[in-house]
């Protein structure tokens, strides 16, 4: 599949992870939101990464992602000090992380500054970190055709009117089921959903895990897609990043807003955050081809089309 | 749409459910797993139950019955007795019911008969009752061609060597998701699926609630219905027994056992479902017409469609 002309501009964090599950665990890993996202978009389109490493982040991850087309000139890196680590299990439910520890270290007096070339971006993502960080983003960027955004329980309790700053300025929102219903008060996915749609966002993205995403566009559900059927998850982590790197990707290959094209976006997402849970960090990814996406992306039609009413 | 020539035979619970939810509450309303499931079965097929009522049983439940076009020659009425009672709650969850008090009055000593012409019955449904009353029954039938059986968690740990004998019977095994693991031991569905596989049922349908429902075909995972996305539940007894009597319904109006009708009587059974939690008892199922059933089969489809790889 030929890359399309629009690049996708995505910030978020660019982190060193340390990740207990069930199956096994890794220290100081390559991962944060920006990252798995900016990957997974990589697929689909030429991608732009915002964020800040310290001067600890290894020169292979930098390859790594030069390797998948993805621009780092936006990343900077803040001399003396430590990237980003975030310190996580899911030793109980493989559905929620605890927690263990959060260094924002270099993200504590992180200020984004675009490269002129990234204030053209037509597609943006921003990833999950301070609202007021995804704000100060997209305030740089001229004309915009498609903006996202994620967050997390964290921002909507702590930063609650940045939030809303944001949500009013996005066109689509990614968000789990536990956070729509944290910000909306509605226990009701379905209602949650549409109290999002009044804060800003044509579309809403459901993400429920284990269960699938639901798309809706403006009040209409439009679209369920079924979750793909693994017998085994080895990390979940940046499944939802993945998830949103995948859509936005697809968005900008594809070039038309329309349903049509939003909910293969949803699929595609689901397929990269699919393959992503396979292994820890991205190293899934590391050896994925589009071969594999757009089988598994049939696989997923295979399981849930059927036939009309005689 | 016309009706089959193959009836649809069913054995289980004949109630009457003390009720209460969110919403509200019935008291002695009409209930029970055979007739949840007749009289979803009866918008697809002619429909024969076997069980037993009280004479405290009202007419005009009989009479409505009769009015789906039931058979209910099979159903004994034991002079004296008492139809079997259960009163149960959904307070804190939608999904899980609390027992507060089975009375099985009339099933103490329930011995099944089956009228003769009932004995040459092709589709046979074992709803969720003893095991050693679908066994009972199961071996009066000459040569059927589909049988399916659903349980619960009660059953799995009080009769586990009876139940194991129903599904080396069985066709078709209706689970939910607890039960599939209580069962097996298994907390992936998929796992789950395939070790109930290997106790004799070719097709598995792991009912999900509130997430869908998933069809495996011997060990191939073949079809995952989304969930039909409500914005109010106002009591989900009956759920699961409306979905297989859909599913048992469609597949005796077709009257082709393939993985093409399968898929279509999951999303029947799906429909029945999402109808009969919108009200009490089988209130919405009284008032509901083939229109309305296949206008949602068609809705089912518009969200979970999506074209292919370009």
């Amino acid at each position: 599949m030929a890359r399309g002309d629009n690049s996708v501009l995505i910030v978020g964090s660019v982190a060193l992870d340390s990740v207990e599950t069930p199956t096994g665990k890794v220290e100081r890993a390559l991962g944060g939101a920006a990252v798995y996202s900016a990957v997974a978009a990589s697929f689909f389109a030429a991608v732009r990464i915002v964020g800040v490493v310290g001067d600890d982040f290894p020169e292979e991850h930098l390859a790594f992602l030069i390797s998948r087309g993805i621009d780092t000139s936006g990343l900077q890196v803040a001399k003396g000090k430590k990237t980003f680590h975030w310190q996580g299990a899911y030793l109980d439910d493989l559905n929620n992380a605890q927690t263990i520890k959060t260094e924002l270290n270099v993200f504590e007096n992180f200020k984004p500054e675009l490269p002129s070339e990234y204030r053209l971006s037509k597609y943006v993502f921003l990833a999950n970190i301070d609202p007021d960080l995804q704000l100060e983003v997209l305030d740089q960027i001229d004309s915009p055709q498609l903006v996202a955004c994620d967050t997390m329980n964290f921002w909507i309790e702590r930063k609650h009117p940045s939030l809303l700053n944001v949500l009013r300025k996005v066109d689509v929102a990614f968000m789990n089921d536990a956070e729509a219903r944290l910000l909306t008060g509605q226990t009701n996915l379905n209602r949650a959903a549409h109290e999002i749609h009044k804060l800003g966002p044509n579309y809403v993205v459901i993400k429920k895990g284990e269960h699938g995403a639901v798309l809706y566009c403006d009040s209409d559900l439009c679209f369920m897609a079924a979750p793909y059927p693994l017998y085994e998850v080895v990390d979940p982590t940046g499944a939802g990043d993945t998830f949103a790197g995948g859509f936005m990707g697809y968005m900008a290959q594809a070039g038309v807003i329309d349903r049509d094209h939003l909910r293969r976006a949803v699929v595609y997402g689901s397929t990269l955050a699919s393959f992503n849970v396979q292994d820890f960090s991205l190293n899934r990814l590391r050896t994925l081809t589009m071969n594999d996406i757009n089988n598994r992306y049939e696989e997923f039609r295979r399981i849930v089309h059927f036939e009309p009413v005689e």
